[in-house]
């Protein structure tokens, strides 16, 4: 939610002269987008989005995520298009960051979702992983099992300062997801981060998706095991069954869960709470007060985890539900 | 340069159906202003931007600013126009604040101004100070000597933290403005807070003036010395003498100074270069590590400070020069 590099008039200027995107008329640098920044371009053609990667974006990962933008679109999904140079290239420099120049999405995210959107997202999610099916690029998961492991070795010695006993509880929890995490589900290419401020309505529908900088292959129904995370819990940690059933509901009507995927559900959604319980963990405890990043409770998807963990069978998500 | 309150569409929604500025297509938080948060709007309309005001703004304030904003724009300065509600009010709420509804200027904020560009300014100040005049309400200067002294006197314990002598200086000048401090120059509405970045340009003219939130009743030329300080000095501390000549001249062609004038800009630009001494060390001084608001070096207008005190006529500045 930040600004991290200003530009100038004359620097952006000077980009736009390689694009086909019209003049500038006004930037707004925006509070949206928690890893890199973003500023909001009027042009006498357009609006756009010129988005900087700052440094948490590893630069050789670009061509993945923006090429996916530009496959999702072709195929009918409400998402950026990255703008081509007319070079035909579309990764740009400016302010010594790689950036790219994206065309503008009306729409706004809700702050308070209800039932009726979350199925929105449900079947939206299910409308990119078929769109995305034959998209040449693949992406392994960073934010996997051992990704997890990774971080969990850097956050661990501290971690009971966070809540006494976490570290035991978060050990258990790798040890478990370790043994059971499914190898034989449908996979695909997922967005990994579909929280509400990356899906935009506009008059009650998605109007647009964003923020693919997670996207990577996986199995699908992680993705829609986050989007419960993300979209299904309310402030004071408690699961609402209707969201729940309702986002179900939307994927299933687009693509209909196998038997293995919806059995494994608990699992999956898990270890879904444990991948963002870890990150904000990890930038809780290495992330200097006052940083601009902004530091997001860990102990929020601590309680996700635990709810995840006493799950019987994925009818209590809602699933089948109708 | 923050937003720091966020607003849900619900909201904004419920607050336009006020207005008669279209149906909302999207909001963005935008990092400029630093004492509001704005938002950037979309309509199917037109683009606007809506202020919220936060504590530092005085709410009986309000129909001062957006009066004036209105009248300079029924009297040609190009700046935002406060969009008025089907009952005829400027001021809405949201979020428990109060807000306003104004209309999006394009344009860009000069990051490196050059001469020419302090020549357009020198002209759109001088043009401001006539356009005001005959705007019926007014508002008395809060940052001018006496609000200085109470800035200094909770500073005043600490600020030797920031440089050792720097208290016995400011001491010194403060008595040596309050002794020479001018009562008998032109008077009128003044911006006071006219930085580059509340100046935008478009195609190398100025397109728009924003951020009225520290116009007042003063001298007419303590403006134009707030001015030759935030638009003349460059990055290592030294006096541009080409800006000051190019902001000077422009000032005359619209507005010539009168001699009185001329003759006290030493002292004008010696307190106003105080004024902004002494607000950023009082932030500097109280506002934690880390909160949104921005804090700026002191230091950097203590050396302003001592640029002027050492100045021996206002030719120095350039004034007359051509």
């Amino acid at each position: 939610m930040a600004v991290y590099t200003d530009i100038s008039e004359v620097e952006l200027e000077a980009l736009l002269a390689a694009y086909d995107a019209g003049s500038l008329l006004s930037y707004k640098g925006i509070a949206e987008g928690s890893e890199n920044s973003n500023y909001l371009l009027h042009t006498t053609k357009a609006a756009f989005i010129l988005t900087l990667y700052e440094r948490r974006v590893d630069k050789a990962d670009l061509p993945f995520f923006l090429g996916l933008m530009e496959h999702l679109a072709e195929h009918g999904v409400s998402c950026p298009l990255p703008v081509r140079r007319r070079d035909g290239e579309v990764i740009s420099e400016i302010a010594e960051r790689p950036a790219a120049l994206i065309t503008f999405l009306e729409g706004m995210w809700l702050r308070r979702p209800a039932p009726q959107h979350c199925r929105q997202v449900g079947r939206a999610i299910a409308g990119l992983h078929l769109a995305a099916q034959g998209f040449a690029l693949s992406r392994p998961n960073a934010l996997a099992l051992d990704g997890w492991r990774d971080l969990w070795r850097k956050a661990a010695p501290r971690a009971d300062e966070v809540e006494p006993g976490l570290s035991e509880e978060v050990e258990a929890d790798l040890a478990t997801l370790g043994r059971a995490w499914p190898g034989d589900l449908p996979t695909g290419i997922i967005h990994a981060d579909l929280f509400p401020d990356n899906v935009f309505f506009l008059g009650g529908e998605v109007s647009g998706i964003i923020d693919f900088y997670f996207a990577c292959n996986d199995l699908l129904a992680y993705d829609v095991a986050t989007c419960l995370n993300a979209w299904c819990f309310e402030k004071d940690g408690s699961y609402n069954l209707t969201k729940g059933t309702a986002l179900l509901a939307g994927y299933q009507e687009i693509r209909p869960l196998e038997p293995a995927e919806i059995e494994a559900l608990p699992l999956l959604a898990r270890g879904s709470a444990l991948r963002f319980m870890l990150t904000r963990l990890y930038d809780w405890l290495t992330i200097p007060d006052g940083a601009l990043v902004n530091k997001r409770d860990p102990m929020e998807y601590v309680r996700r985890l635990r709810f995840h963990r006493q799950i019987r069978s994925s009818s209590e998500y809602g699933i089948g539900i109708t």
